[in-house]
């Protein structure tokens, strides 16, 4: 098994039957009552599901989750964005465990919608500062050598509309800015040789097919290391929403510069200083210049369970903490949990592996003993960096900054179970 | 990122235009006529598209994929069993990449059709040679510590029908009935320990909800080492037909023992010998003997494409042949491809991690000169075990075996492209 709780000695874990806290095995303290309990007809009884024929296997060609699963949706914020065409939603990370994200509930943001595009029409043009300008239909890129990486996306904006305070119930709308998935794809090197850049070329700017077009310049160092033309996510095809048929993935930076529907790369000698890298994605700070180039996710963490959305039900006793942290830096090496907000810290346990630029897993077993808690979770990076406070970030960046807000968060854990998001001094 | 091509010099690249392979590119041999070439509508002019607004946000809370890809789904084959509630499908893995499957188009086997559980009606028990016998909700077991494997399901019977001969046309139904997932649970031997285990159990006993129940028998060792009972897949629930809410993860070992709608571990000091484990998944040996208890899923691989139901369309030239490779006996440390039937080996290289008893992705690029071919892939695992032929298999196994069927695929890569099944002396 890739990762094990270390809590698996028999006897600390009788700690479940002694505090009654197994709800089905109606139980009560002492233990030897188990014989005298009554007995769970949902469990003694032979059931309708037992007794007939469930669905045969030609019932669904392409599957979709059981139906009691439908709270598990993206879902997005009418009043954040001016159109639901040029807006964005958010990945249910309070009910999703481990690290991949699937497809069909990964949050996405665009800027004139999700176009239909065909592999037959689609088309991919790397041209200026080139020896050779070259387009590319989809066939061709499937003849290219391939690689894989498995990465997060987070979008700049995510945490953005919490820098004046708490403000949205839930990790879904505070944190879901989102998502983790394997790709597979040609590196945009490869793709760059084949049409030879020239020692003046030290950009690239990359363009999407749709209305938008989402310009975004990259430098060359970071398009010639592991910027990738990716056109499978999580085994199959990316989904339209994701920006079928091809996409750029660059590992660890800013989602709006893995454009969608990918169209162009352009050479230059320098950005071509779009919209979205001066207008948007850009930070204004306490002496009146704008913060640029913001192009790395520093790390970052965040409580999934219990939060808002997912509350305590079962009452105190065994507690199951579960969150991700990530940084656009490299590995998470450490994350710490907090019970009080932040005075006293505790070391989580990464569950899996901590990979490099993708979400990683953390858990925390404790015995909750029905009190208030004030959670908070604090990614260290490989570099060294350390997820800072909230109010940390406000004394360097102000008051008017929109992105980058990986600030620790908090959740107001109540003794009846309901959890709060809250800012604490 | 996580893998590289080797052969990403810019010079040895230009091979692709000096033999005209781009299709897209309108250059003829010589490089220099892609100034004179015609240019291409589809990158030049303003598209649909690009002008007009694409999905709003709201538009899909859980996405499906695009109807471009409606070819991706799970098939089936009706002779092959008796009933399709009870019966198998096959994954798409012809058309997949990278190492995750997704949930939706994940091939799946019962024995009583799908059933629908919810979670309030949900039960687990464990019982047998137990101090405490012990009933768990859902919740209950959302509250013990979690851990996570990636691990690849096959079933024995994966490959069974071409125990004869080649006889079907694609690796969706040769090698089709496999499926990889990141799973998130706790582990067997916490709850094991839970109940705790008298001395003299020596076995489990698993059974599920449906009215098959599908009992296997394994033994404790194995219990107490990787088992999992699992309740997310691939970062969401497990599907319905998955077995939602919570299956049996047993990483390496034959897929009818992952135990689907979990519902009792009986823990006993034998095997039970159940219809499972006796009349099926045992195979008749030349001996009049029949092989059994044959857990572990042996090293195995297959070309996914080029394959019958992905034949090459682009003509000769550089040519991607990817495939997959797993063992359930560890991790698998080299996958040779062979162009000529097997007598000529090339290794192939490893795409992202070469991950313990999970599915493993291989690459080979090839310059194809559009001659037949006779493609075979052969995988070799962390013990020094080599997939072997199929002819290497019967000699031992006779020609009465059903299950474990890992010998290595032949595709028939004829001059037009197309590819066929087919076995070689």
């Amino acid at each position: 098994m890739s990762d094990e709780p270390a809590t698996t000695k028999g006897p600390s874990r009788r700690a479940f039957l002694r505090n009654g806290a197994l709800a089905g095995a109606g139980l009560v303290a002492g233990g030897t009552a188990a014989r005298a309990a009554t007995p769970d007809p949902l469990i003694t009884e032979v059931q309708d599901w037992a007794s007939a024929f469930g669905d045969p296997v030609d019932a669904a060609p392409y599957g979709t989750p059981i139906r009691f699963e439908s709270h598990v949706v993206r879902r997005n914020v009418e009043w954040l964005t001016e159109s639901p065409v040029s807006s964005i939603n958010f990945t249910p990370i309070h009910a999703l465990e481990g690290t991949i994200t699937p497809q069909g509930c990964a949050f996405e943001r665009h800027h004139s919608g999700a176009i239909e595009l065909s592999k037959a029409d689609y088309r991919l043009m790397i041209n200026g500062l080139v020896d050779q300008p070259l387009v590319f239909t989809f066939e061709d890129l499937l003849r290219f050598p391939r690689a894989t990486t498995t990465a997060f996306l987070e979008c700049a904006a995510n945490g953005g509309m919490e820098w004046g305070g708490a403000q949205l119930e839930g990790c879904q709308f505070t944190q879901g800015m989102i998502h983790n998935m394997e790709y597979i794809g040609v590196p945009l090197k490869v793709l760059l040789a084949e049409a030879g850049v020239k020692p003046e070329g030290k950009w690239i700017y990359a363009e999407g097919a749709d209305a938008s077009s989402n310009g975004r310049s990259i430098p060359m160092e970071k398009a010639m290391d592991d910027v990738m033309v990716a056109f499978f996510a999580n085994g199959e095809a990316l989904r339209k929403e994701h920006g079928y048929p091809v996409r750029l993935v660059v590992p660890g930076w800013e989602g709006n510069m893995w454009v969608k529907w990918l169209r162009r790369i352009g050479v230059y000698d320098a950005a071509v200083e779009s919209r979205e890298e001066t207008s948007k994605y850009t930070d204004l700070m306490p002496d009146g210049r704008a913060r640029k180039w913001t192009w790395v996710m520093d790390a970052k963490s965040v409580i999934t369970t219990p939060s808002p959305q997912a509350p305590i039900r079962h009452g105190k006793g065994p507690l199951v903490i579960s969150g991700l942290a990530w940084s656009g830096n490299g590995k998470v090496t450490k994350v710490d949990v907090s019970l009080d907000g932040g005075r006293n810290w505790q070391e989580a346990r990464i569950t899996g592996e901590a990979r490099s630029k993708a979400l990683t897993r953390f858990h925390l077993d404790i015995d909750w003993d029905g009190s208030e808690l004030f959670l908070q979770s604090r990614a260290t990076d490989e570099t060294g960096y350390v997820q800072p406070t909230k109010n940390a970030l406000r004394d360097i960046r102000g008051l008017n900054n929109v992105y980058h807000n990986n600030g620790i968060q908090t959740w107001w854990v109540k003794a009846d179970g309901e959890v709060e998001n809250v800012e604490i001094a």
